[in-house]
């Protein structure tokens, strides 16, 4: 069977999966997103990534296009007729068509769009185990970063940045040259003192679930951990660093632009750190 | 002959001109765009839109989809195609459909949308005669306001909250407590020493298109004019203010929160000024 998407009330042949081109989120970045890890056919951590996801539509005034409930039914759809053991399903809501005008239609009837793909195990476990190359730009993004929206075209152009770079992941740097977090996971790094750190939950970041669990699992295994701002000059002095998101879990990052990150190999500490995310992750 | 819009290559029925989900200008808002204003069924300032359209194309690496020459070709036909006397054509270009990745896709092939749609002279007429309100709110937008995206998202809340507040425009106020433009346009003042002035081009703006041919009448006859920056407090001490755009042409402000400019009607200059507008702009 040929890969299926979910359309606006429709499972879809994926190559036929199709858009209106005045839909808001085609023309204004008007929408919402939210990516779930599949493990082992279960969803990783799916009561918090739909709790964001209503907080993003309830920020931008978005109604669900379908009833609370009903998100799981469909996304375990996708799962199934795509068999899809490991890897991701991809959600999007926008405010939907309407003739192009910046402001609110009076009527919404907002698009959603659910996809799967499959990932490759291998793949995360060799970067787990080779660790991952990060450079740093300047974060330019809008002031509210705390809503998981698709305008990410500034993640895309560091992203890109960092590609030609040849590191896998931008981290980004504010105005005040604090690290505020990567283009789609949070920076971390593990200072001398043997603290894990990681930027506060405010408008300047996104809180990754992957975060939300990680540090849940600090907690429970008191693992010293403090949501604090650093600098380049942090990372410089730090012994260990690492990237969290749905799809890369924990993952350790040996390298900042040219700065080598403890011996230039993932730390010691990684397969205790991601132990913990996994103890702490939950599955449905 | 129902609506015609141009998609990736074909002519098609309005209401069935869809893309696919995976276009980048739907998941990431990677796109520019461009609106051209139609008078008597020519285009107003077109080449000015076009080095605009391909500014922005170069500042994101988006390869155009078709060759600068035949822009105008396609253009013409939506405007003939839909019957358009008075009205506008919106362009927009992405990146392009490929596998969900915020890095560039290794072979892009960037998608092209052509629409065209009426507009009332009445609509606009009404608005310099009586002139619009306008409120002010945080620019909270991306470092790169002078490339014309399709990442919205800030413009459309501000605009919304305009609208909920009263007002047809919104205005934005960064940081340092400057007016930098509109959500849609650029953002004028006449001040008491008969000084118009608008906020430099730079990042903070789009430089409009609009803006550019007005500056050059008010060249032309030697109107007093300067690009500066303004807050909140020039607003009060100004004489006269106009909302710049394609599709408003100079449109006098009469109010700005609860500031009544003037006394509270389009200004004096007001016809002077659309004039030399009128006079300096391009027909093609």
């Amino acid at each position: 069977m040929s890969r299926v998407a979910y359309v606006n009330g429709n499972y879809l042949d994926f190559n036929k999966s199709l858009i209106h081109i005045e839909d808001r989120g085609y023309q204004f970045a008007d929408g919402v997103y939210e990516v779930f890890n599949v493990s082992n056919s279960k969803l990783v951590d799916y009561d918090l990534h739909l709790k964001r996801l209503f907080r993003s539509l309830g920020e931008l005034q978005i109604k669900s296009p379908i009833s609370k409930n009903t998100f799981i039914y469909h996304i375990e759809n996708i799962v199934r007729m795509n068999i899809i053991t490991n890897g991701l399903i991809y959600l999007q809501i926008t405010r939907g068509v309407a003739p192009r005008d910046h402001k609110f239609p009076k009527k919404q009837k907002s698009s959603i769009v659910i996809t799967g793909r499959h990932s490759s195990e291998d793949e995360y476990e060799n970067k787990f185990k080779k660790g991952i190359k990060v450079s740093t730009h300047e974060d330019i993004r809008w002031g509210r970063c705390d809503i998981k929206t698709i305008s990410l075209l500034p993640n895309v152009l560091a992203k890109q940045d960092a590609h030609i770079k040849g590191a896998s992941e931008a981290w980004l740097i504010n105005k005040e040259g604090y690290i505020t977090e990567g283009c789609a996971s949070n920076a971390w790094i593990l200072k001398k003192d043997n603290t894990l750190i990681t930027h506060p939950s405010n408008n300047a970041i996104l809180t990754g679930i992957t975060r939300t669990s990680f540090i849940k699992g600090l907690k429970k295994h008191s693992i010293k951990f403090k949501e604090a701002k650093f600098k380049v000059k942090d990372i410089r002095n730090a012994k260990e660093a690492y990237a969290t998101s749905a799809t890369q879990h924990v993952t350790p990052v040996i390298k900042v632009d040219k700065i080598r990150i403890g011996n230039g190999k993932p730390g010691k500490f990684a397969p205790t750190l991601r132990d913990v995310y996994m103890e702490a992750l939950q599955l449905k």
